[in-house]
């Protein structure tokens, strides 16, 4: 893959969606942030009719070394288990997709139990000859993925978005799976941030208060190990070959690629939001071309969305991953584009103005 | 119309429904506040496989005597000039309507400027022959309206509630378009929690800062004239006869019927929130059907929400009316319904539990 410069969004084109917004049959702003949204994709589409759809959920699933540590509430199993589920349609995130309207695509980066869903009949599509391994390292003890996997997946990730938007998709959610995926990202937000890990690392989908201590451990022992005891903020592919994840590189590498072809890119939760932070880090330009859902409840997805300066949609306690808060906010996005593009003029629809 | 009592939801049905999602293939409560929604929509309907559709966001619409007294930023004629803008299909709720699959209801209670849309082609379904009267009149000198057609407009109200619930509708949304119709929200507001207009007033839909404190003495001025300065908390009847709006009492009285018909009613702006209140007071066990959609800028539909113990979906900084955050709010309804009626459970989808 022939990675580009990705460009920045042009402010002009927010300040033209602007100027046409105040022609619209309501009372100057009077729908808030859907109207910065609605500049938002016209900037990244340089139109005023924006388009947003089709919109896409892509899942990328992949095991973690580290959940031999005990880190998660889930045995490591059940990452294969949801992969069928989801290619069976009978996830959360298949019904809150089919809702808003969006295709769903799993993409297998480095599941270990593909056994759960070899005879799975696909509801949904599905890539799986990008796996990269059979989950990671445990980054206890070394490094999560080698050099060459971690290529692996950015470039796995990038095919995706080449894909994705080969097939015309406009919007794409950042989905994830992957039993002990929160102790990556904490540790990567950790890691590029500089931070201690009890700054980043919460319950995930329901350790315990002694499990969320060890799990804080845990990651500042391998931090201690990977970047030494008086850790500066570290780059973040150095980041994420040591404590990463293949499903999570994936995502950076689709976000790299989505911005690139200025495709607007939707996070969901702190897992989906570390890899918008960490392509942000690598291509700055990429910031313009992301949408924060929903605010979570764990305690890094903050952080991170702050650090991008994004303010998230709306906060209704998800705590699911797989991109469940990405296609909740999707309808948000159509609607947005909708008003542009069909809303009456004050002069067309013969209003009077203040 | 026959008013009988309306049922509170059965506590059981609320303890069957979160049962019954501890069983779904997440992480228990991973979909936080969208189950809690879910479990709402079960109660009311009385199953564990709720319907949340069709839906009809109904926009009842009337003019306001005190209007003359300069309290809006736009000229009384909008009133009919927005009516014909919905009956043509180009505002914001017929955007954000269609995109949630929503039907859309117009009600004339009482428009002045009737001129405005005689010669409407309806996009949308509309009932004329249930307004009151030409506007209400100007409450700083008398009252809004008369006990008679107070009546009037509670039971027009009544029959738009028992006319889509026999068309099958599930989930209906207050709507409202009237210019001046904060002012009256304010005041009744102001009124039956026995606060100073100060605490409950807003720019409305864009009032200057002193067009606001104009707003506020008018209020002031006529809640004294009304309950004079030692006023105590005003039964909900008189305060609506007293400052209330034709479409206001429409919609209280649609509240009514739709509660008592076990219909799921959700909430837009300060204008239906308060509607939602009053229609509370009358009969306590309507707030159990009620769902609060968004949380405006409006100083006064926080306190209106705060006093029902809601809080609302998500705060995108609407002030707009006409339903438009209710609309927005569909689709996650919709959405709750599809969880438990469409998710694969543990043992269905052979996913290990904790």
């Amino acid at each position: 893959m022939l990675a580009m410069p990705t460009a920045p969004i042009d402010p002009v084109w927010l300040r033209r969606a602007a100027d046409y917004q105040a022609t619209l049959t309501m009372p100057p702003g009077a729908l808030g942030r859907l109207l910065d949204l609605a500049s938002q994709l016209c900037a990244i589409q340089e139109t005023l009719k924006p388009c947003s759809e089709p919109a896409a959920v892509v899942i990328m699933a992949a095991d973690h070394g580290i959940a031999a540590e005990g880190v998660s509430a889930y045995p490591q199993d059940v990452t294969g288990q949801m992969v069928r589920n989801f290619l069976s349609g009978g996830a959360a995130i298949n019904v809150l997709a089919r809702r808003s309207g969006a295709r769903l695509l799993v993409v297998d980066l480095g599941v270990k139990n593909r056994a759960a869903f070899a005879d799975a009949l696909p509801h949904a599509d599905f890539i799986e000859d990008l796996s990269v391994a059979a989950g990671t390292a445990n980054f206890l003890h070394g490094p999560a993925m080698s050099e060459e996997q971690l290529q692996r997946a950015l470039t796995a990730g990038r095919q995706v978005g080449a894909q994705v938007a080969a097939q015309g998709v406009r919007v794409v959610v950042l989905g994830e799976m992957g039993i002990g995926n929160t102790t990556s990202a904490s540790a990567l937000t950790a890691a590029v941030l500089a931070l201690p890990a009890a700054r980043v690392t919460g319950h995930g989908t329901g350790v315990s208060a002694e499990g969320l201590s060890h799990k804080i451990a845990v990651i500042d022992s391998a931090l201690g190990r990977h970047f030494g005891m008086k850790r500066e903020q570290v780059a973040p592919l150095a980041a994420l070959a040591a404590v990463g994840g293949f499903e999570i590189a994936g995502l950076v590498g689709l976000a790299l690629e989505a911005a690139m072809r200025r495709l607007v890119i939707v996070l969901d939760g702190f897992i989906s939001s570390t890899a918008g932070l960490l392509a942000a880090r690598l291509e700055p330009a990429t910031r313009d071309y992301l949408v924060a859902s929903h605010g979570g409840v764990e305690v890094g997805h903050r952080i991170v969305l702050d650090t991008l300066g994004l303010t998230p949609l709306f906060q209704l306690g998800f705590r699911l991953g797989e991109g469940s808060g990405g296609a909740m906010a999707l309808t948000m996005l159509h609607s947005a584009a909708d008003l542009m593009r069909d809303m009456a003029t004050f002069r067309s629809a013969g209003v009077s103005e203040q």
